[in-house]
């Protein structure tokens, strides 16, 4: 098992959890590692279940926040392992957030004491379909772990909070056709052929932006996936698109999937994943006495994170990590030295003040 | 292994074989039993390449004709076992082509004197990529296996003979994007919605219809595959659409690419497999001679088939054997029982006559 060392700086345990590699269903070496170095820590409470780790303060504190970063990452692009280019930490997973989770550790080891009880979550499964999301299955089974006054995702949102996050829907886009030998097409028809709409239904797609609380929100609609085949002289009966479509919070999940049913309307749909966007909930006095005491700056959060579950528990919560959420899943993936450490520095000070 | 009884009707056999799955790349089983009744006849000398059988007399006539037929079939499509239902028999490679092979193996078990010497060739790997085709490799490592003076190739030709063959290209088109995640679609480039005039050409394209020596060809351009995307919530950098061009005999492969490189001009293209035509070639003797014996009637070739690899090995050929062309690779391909009758009947009084 690789040894994490917590009391090494941010960058270099960034780096380390960057050449730990774990795509999505393949957190157990990691897990390993953050578990094997949170059991130390007498302070702390910790609990295992998969590979998903919560461990607790339990300091009787009037208030307890929790601080949570997902251990998972998309499949590999070239950019592993982690390399220090100056004054950025490049690899899979730096901005998307294992810079996050380095700092998450740093604070789990050194706030022995801190003035607020604190829930450390480090889970799996977030990059993937929602079923698999460690978080999710927390909130489901054992709600009790995660109670608390407010939440922090340490999601990469360039050392500014942001706020609420967009809803993601995925569904399929299905054409039938019928089979026949390919020299002799026209006696069927072709499913693939079929799907031409479908694209160009996506490309004329124009996304909507959305003012919520003076944050103003940008969806999308995307092809992630296509495919369509039977053998290479077959004239193919199925071709699926696979489309995500990322929804502004003042959509619920089934406003969103009618909105696609109109836009795919005559197309057989099939959903595979949803999950409800959340609304900024600037109005909430936790989400603003912490935006107040990090600096003031707040945005919109466009991608979907697990904010929304920590709001479907009735808790607020914001997005407040290092690095640029616009270079997550890129192949040039990386995070600033400087972002690291003011976040540390930020919100050790909250924490400790 | 299978125990296939060669003195059974020709309908039974060619159940007996569409029983014994097939599909390409697992002609193992199926050759095996072809092979174990073939040396059991002593008038004939077997040989075996791989899962390719050549059985051949050797009885010094003045001719010697070739009769060939695949033994593999595509994909299973809810159709096997066969069934027979009134006169038609049901099942996959029912038409295409083991209701040929069923004849052929009966004809080299009965025609113990026949008044040509005939050499069969039962082969595997017709249905997919032209490098896995038995027949190809022996006419490029063994072409003496294959000498003579007329070849039969046993593809379904509803019992009418089918002259010439259409020539096939296969080929993907490729759209390159950038990755980007799919919350924040606009700083990347979506590879699969970039494929969408690909398919807008194939749905516009007008196929030529083309007259050779009183035949007319039917060409024909189809997407038989299509595959893109990373995962679930990454925009896709790379799309393809595998495209088969199916063109008369009129082009050799080269002016066949030079055509689809015309009509997906700007894109990047990968060819994957190609194989040439062949012309009908009803000026050549042996060929007319045939064509009157079997009743006079001739109708043009859409599918690629092997006739192709014995032109070009200098070899006049013409397809001939039971079962609609147009029922290939169809779920409810079969083959009507009178078909086969006739076309054993007919091929016994020519070669017995």
């Amino acid at each position: 098992m690789v040894a994490l060392n917590l009391n090494k700086d941010v960058v270099t345990l960034t780096a380390a959890l960057v050449d730990i590699e774990s795509e999505s269903l393949d957190e157990q070496k990691i897990a390993d590692a953050v578990e094997a170095q949170l059991v130390k820590l007498t302070h702390l409470k910790v609990e295992r279940d998969g590979h998903t780790i919560v461990a607790r303060t339990d300091l009787g504190r009037d208030q307890r926040v929790a601080i949570a970063g997902h251990l998972d990452t998309v499949p590999a692009n070239g950019n592993l392992p982690s390399r220090l280019e100056g004054d950025l930490l490049y690899g899979l997973g730096s901005c998307d957030m294992k810079g996050g989770v380095a700092i998450a550790l740093r604070l789990a080891k050194q706030l022995t004491d801190p003035n607020r009880d604190i829930t450390f979550v480090f889970y799996e499964g977030e990059e993937i379909a929602h079923e698999f999301n460690g978080l999710g299955r927390i909130a489901r089974e054992k709600p009790e772990l995660l109670a608390g006054d407010f939440a922090i995702l340490m999601e990469p949102s360039d050392a500014i909070v942001e706020a609420g996050c967009q809803g993601t829907l995925r569904f399929d886009v299905i054409v039938r056709g019928e089979r026949a030998h390919s020299a002799r097409a026209w006696k069927g028809s072709n499913a693939i052929h079929s799907a031409a709409p479908i694209l160009h239904r996506l490309v004329g797609y124009a996304p909507r932006w959305v003012e919520i609380d003076g944050l103003t929100y940008r969806e999308g609609l995307n092809a992630v996936g296509i495919s369509g085949g039977v053998s290479g002289n077959v004239i193919p009966d199925e071709a699926r698109v696979t489309v995500n479509f990322r929804f502004a919070p003042d959509l619920d999940e089934e406003e969103a999937l009618e909105h696609v049913r109109g836009v795919f309307d005559g197309y057989e749909l099939e959903v595979t994943d949803s999950a409800p966007g959340a609304m900024p909930g600037l109005d909430v006095p936790a989400a603003v006495a912490f935006i107040e005491a990090v600096g003031g700056e707040v945005k919109p959060k466009f991608g979907w994170t697990d904010v929304a579950q920590f709001t479907q528990l009735g808790i607020p919560a914001v997005n407040f990590g290092p690095g640029d959420p616009l270079l997550a899943h890129k192949a040039e993936e990386h995070v600033p030295v400087d972002q690291l450490v003011q976040v540390e520095e930020k919100l050790v000070a909250w924490l400790t003040a």
